[in-house]
């Protein structure tokens, strides 16, 4: 956030037309594929001013989802410590995210994906580029396993802001942090760097 | 189903004022809560009428959640065999009833609960008195934790349907059955009778 303030909010127009052909790309071609010169190409615009308005590619995607929060920031902490704690430090993570003023805007993307076909495949690529690919990376599992192993990370952490935020299921939805954090860390944790069958 | 079959499906215009009434009823007050004789004066009918047409207060739950599957009648087997194995044959009946063809109700009502607040609620009713208590009534456990574990259990197995078939994070969108079945199973075995913090 602190890069953004430095930064010229600029021509709403052009802003918008960056960010409609950025969802696109992200969506149609996924992260790794699509390029800031190639969204630039389909906004009509030079891409200098697609890294002056948005900062970096990362950055881009996170304004097309409208999360206020980088996983680049969030996650060497969960990493660091003890390494059979990961999958605690992540359910605590995502707590405090949600928990916090700006966690409105993560159920929203929860809610928005379930009713549009094209915010979930941006919140897939989401979750699986810049939130569990940076997890995983840095753990010592079996390349092999590592996609099955951060979806199924996947399905903890959505049906847990499922139950407490949307549904709200008690006493999931009022329950202490470190209940859950408790409770759920270890699935996590299983999920993550454990026997999986 | 085998019983509706047998029930005439009388006036379109009364059986829609019932379920009008039934769905604000369970919405509102909870399906314990919420009477046949109460759902009948709301919607200006005999309850034997209600009786007719929808059958027992656990079927009439179930139309006004559009659900085409029978908790009751899948639960004991759900129940029946290894107790340590039930969280296994739990995950094992979800994917079951969801890759049926029935299977796109049950999504259509995850969609529904997340954007509607009312939906949200009956679906949290129906999980928590037709599903979990159903299956948590017959485990060996402390009655103090059940509400925990039940909610658990429900966060694990809506965010395995959101990833399976809303959202469609791959691996787990087309994953063989069983083996969502080896590495999901054990997280509600434990939640539902492991050893919890």
């Amino acid at each position: 956030m602190a890069r953004r303030t430095g930064r010229r909010p600029g021509n709403p127009d052009t802003r918008e037309a960056i960010l409609a052909a950025a969802r696109a790309a992200f969506a149609e071609r996924g992260f790794d594929a699509a390029s800031i010169r190639s969204i630039a190409a389909a906004a009509g615009v030079d891409p200098a001013l697609v890294h002056h308005y948005f900062g970096t590619k990362e950055e881009l995607f996170r304004a097309t989802v409208a999360i206020p929060v980088d996983p680049a920031q969030l996650v060497p902490a969960v990493l660091a410590g003890d390494p059979d704690r990961v999958g605690e430090r992540l359910v605590r993570t995502f707590l405090t995210v949600w928990d916090s003023p700006v966690g409105g805007a993560a159920v929203a993307l929860l809610r928005s994906a379930v009713s549009s076909e094209w915010t979930a495949r941006l919140l897939r690529e989401f979750l699986a580029t810049q939130v569990l690919r940076r997890v995983l990376d840095q753990l010592d599992v079996d390349p092999a396993q590592l996609p099955l192993r951060g979806a199924l990370v996947a399905t903890q952490v959505a049906g847990l802001a499922m139950m407490r935020y949307v549904i709200r299921l008690e006493p999931v939805a009022s329950a202490d942090p470190e209940t859950l954090v408790a409770t759920i860390g270890p699935t996590v944790q299983r999920y993550l760097t454990g026997d999986l069958t």
